[in-house]
């Protein structure tokens, strides 16, 4: 049996958009189907697409691969837009990371260290009663939001330079080839040759009373009007935890509720030492709960009511409930299913081949993808690479592997590379050395500030000469510490290398370069002596 | 003509001490001699030595080689002995890096940083006066006096635990197979398979009339009695600057004059950015200038004369005169001579071959050596390894390549690899590439730091994939910053290995991910945007 039927086609030839048309025989027999091209004609031009490339998303991801694609000569628009939280907060240009994200994060951390430091600070000799100081929450929210607003500035400043075009609007697909965005001016439609999705995600609230009403996410703390007073965090993933840890470093009353396990994902053993660390300082944890409901009481204050594993029930009353159960990324919001952008079942997100989604045309990057590390240097190293592939001919794809991360609790955790858990999982325990050892920072023994929890590892391979797998670091300024050892796993380090590296005086860096004591050896990873 | 003669000599077999006689017959014929070995003869066995190792020198490198020594079965000694300074200052075990260096010295850094913390915790919303609070010079030397003793109290009970002799003597060859010393209990002698020599340095005063007298050295500052006031501080290498820079930070007036050239032997395009920060803290500088002389004022102040190279006399008056001109090893003290060993001429240090000095039996560790970094984790690490060799049948040699350092200046200077001026020395500037960034710490945004003196740079070879020979940075916590990468250095680090490495956000340790503009290239290195 054969059959004729025309197909028309729409594709790109020199930069127009082509329609074909083409006349194809189908044969069927009884198990296959021939499909035989019989003439494929041009049947005319349709109009060259307005831009080179539409970003939609103004956060880093977005933002550095339509900054690298006009710098290479495209023609760019970044549509960006912020629905405003349930709380009514909204933001400027520059994504989640500038503006309710790291940014915000790390300055409020700071802010919470500093208040360490006044303590630090008696013990050096300076004269002053640190347990007197107050913390005042609104000076330190107008100073982080005036710094927010002046890096939404900078932001849109620099793609004005770089010759971006800046849309504040929502984008919809109305099909694969064009977007739809509403602005103050008016509806517009966008067509373009490619487009990126990098819209990133929100917040989930949970599905119970209250949540919506009441409760506030890390889209609200940084700029919450009012101190928040004694709060409660629901979840334990790393926002959670950083929420807590700099409330509790402001002077708040922090409690975390945990539904499984704390820092999903993380070298659980470094998730272990990191929660005593933060039950150290004061931050209560409660373990295995979920919430049921939250209620105004007459008071003004927040009933929150939850239950553990067992079916026990509790409440008590807080001023705060933040939420931090996880993200959700925004392709419901820009209609992905209307440009037959294939969603992952289970969130929604976009499962892309080197950034690329199943329309070939359409990409995507940051928070958006499914199964890659939710990072802003990650989305702005891959919108970067992408810019540089599609108008730079250069074929350099993007290395999701290795990518460090620091958690910005109070005492911090950085690391790169595989967990303890996954090393073993993936060479089995027996091809695995880990070293380990605690430390003592020099600055901690004048204001006698625990050293119990500063805790480092490496995980290598146990062949000679000990490929590293992963390094992990808790303690002070981890980030910095570890950064320098990513760009070593990227080199291939070892631990022979590791060892042999020389260290620099006093630092607490210099304690990976002294680690001697392996696990598998049973030996007590407790250093003896600081300076020999 | 020929003669006869016997030679004895004595030497080691199966670690017992032989004396043997050989009967050499010289031919001497014009110009030259010949010498004929007759006959060896074993004439008898003498004392087998009382240790395998002596180390003179209970500082970093010294105790590093004798604790692993120990560990590897070797009988070892520790002579400390510490002769006090000029004002009376002395101290504990554990030589100048616990007792007068590196340990104090970054304690009296970080006592300086809070002070900087205190301004910082006011625009973080922490309600104080930070210019209300003074510092209390007492407080915070019997706070660091009481952490070192501490120290000392460990390093004994650790040299205790790993069974290695400590003799509070100061050791002095009698001969090259014997050390002399004196304790509270009587004079000793000591005999040993190997000596290593661990002496380490001391400050030098220049000879000018009231230098010993009314000076100071950084053997004194951490200790002293009463506050240093307004300060002078002759000598404008690393130690110089870091005093000058703690001072400043604890309120004190602080003078640095130098001789020829800041931070001689490192980067001078990053010693001059060092410069001018510290002159932004109000450090003051005289340029090219020289000490004459040191008088007590009627006042009980110092009156210090100097003059520059136009030969111009300046004087001015002082409370506190420091010098940081240098420091000389003690090997005339341990009377190197007697033993053999030969010393460099311009300044008496030992010029050994893998820590081997001309003496095959005698080696030396620290900052005892020539031409070598004195530093404390080099000193470390060359005494560990000599003791895997001499010990543990180990072949490994210390590496003084690529040795990474941090001066811990207000804002801190790290660095590995090669300065850019030695780079183009050696490869020729053409063949090198030098990337280099200003930068914004997220945290100096809200207490509104200078970020004038941010600065990095990466010197590579030009070739792809542009290998990576040095590494510098000015900032905080440039310690932390530069110890991963120094691992990567010696994992040969590539500038587009660098480039690929995912950063960690917001560090400024991700910088040096984020390079981009060469010197070549002349582009601004100025930062545009933060977080895309």
């Amino acid at each position: 049996m054969a059959s004729t039927r025309l197909f028309f086609s729409r594709g790109f030839v020199n930069d127009s958009v082509v329609l074909s048309i083409r006349k194809f025989t189908i044969f069927r027999t009884e198990k296959k189907v021939f499909i035989r091209m019989f003439s494929a004609q041009t049947i005319g031009e349709a109009p060259k697409p307005e831009y080179d490339l539409v970003v939609i998303g103004g956060g880093s991801g977005g933002l550095a691969c339509a900054k690298e694609a006009s710098n290479l000569g495209a023609k760019v628009a970044v549509l960006d837009y912020v629905t405003p939280t349930p709380l009514g907060t909204k933001w400027g240009l520059g994504g989640t990371c500038v503006n309710v994200g790291c940014i915000p994060k790390k300055l409020m951390h700071q802010a919470a260290l500093l208040g360490e430091s006044l303590h630090d600070a008696q013990a050096y000799g300076w004269q002053l009663q640190p347990e007197n100081i107050k913390h005042q929450w609104s000076a330190l929210t107008q100073a982080v939001q005036n710094h927010i607003k002046s890096v939404n500035w900078v932001t849109r400043v620099d793609l004005r330079d770089k010759k971006v075009e800046y849309i504040n609007g929502l984008g919809v697909f109305k099909d694969r080839y064009t977007i739809q965005t509403t602005t103050k001016q008016g509806e517009r439609l966008l067509t373009s040759k490619y487009f990126l999705i990098a819209c990133g995600g929100r917040p989930r609230y949970p599905d119970i009373p209250g949540a919506v009403e009441y409760g506030i996410t890390s889209d609200d703390i940084f700029s919450l009007k009012n101190a928040p007073g004694k709060t409660i965090i629901i979840g334990a993933g790393y926002i959670g935890l950083e929420c807590a840890g700099f409330l509790n470093g402001l002077g708040y009353d922090a409690t975390v509720m945990v539904r499984s396990v704390v820092l999903r994902g993380f070298d659980q053993q470094m998730a272990g030492i990191i929660t005593e660390s933060m039950v150290q300082k004061g931050i209560k944890f409660l373990h295995k709960c979920l919430p049921d409901s939250v209620e105004k009481t007459p008071e003004d204050r927040l009933l929150v009511k939850w239950h553990n594993q067992q079916g026990e029930q509790f409440s008590d009353v807080y001023d705060t409930i933040l939420f931090a159960i996880g993200r959700r990324a925004l392709t419901r919001e820009l209609k992905a299913e209307v440009a037959g952008i294939k969603l992952a079942p289970d969130n929604e997100k976009i499962d892309a081949v080197n950034e690329q989604s199943n329309v070939p045309h359409i990409y995507a990057v940051g928070d958006v993808l499914y199964k890659k590390p939710e990072l802003t240097p990650v989305a702005i190293h891959a919108g970067r690479l992408l810019a540089r592939r599609l108008f730079g001919g250069s074929t350099l794809q993007m290395d999701y592997q290795n990518v460090a991360t620091t958690i910005f609790t109070p005492l911090e955790y950085g690391c790169v590379g595989l967990s303890e858990e996954k090393a073993n999982e993936d060479y089995g325990a027996d091809n695995i050395e880990v070293y380990h050892a605690y430390y003592k920072p020099t600055e901690f023994f004048i204001p006698q500030k625990s050293i119990a929890h500063c805790y480092l590892k490496v995980v290598s391979l146990r062949e000679p000469p000990q490929k590293v797998l992963g390094m992990h670091f808790i303690g002070p300024q981890a980030g910095e510490v570890i950064q320098g050892f990513a760009a070593a796993l990227k080199s291939n380090l070892t631990v022979e290398t590791l060892m042999n590296t020389v260290g620099i005086h006093p630092t607490i860096a210099e304690e990976f370069t002294r680690i001697n004591v392996t696990k598998r050896s049973g030996k007590d990873p407790n250093p003896a002596s600081c300076c020999s």
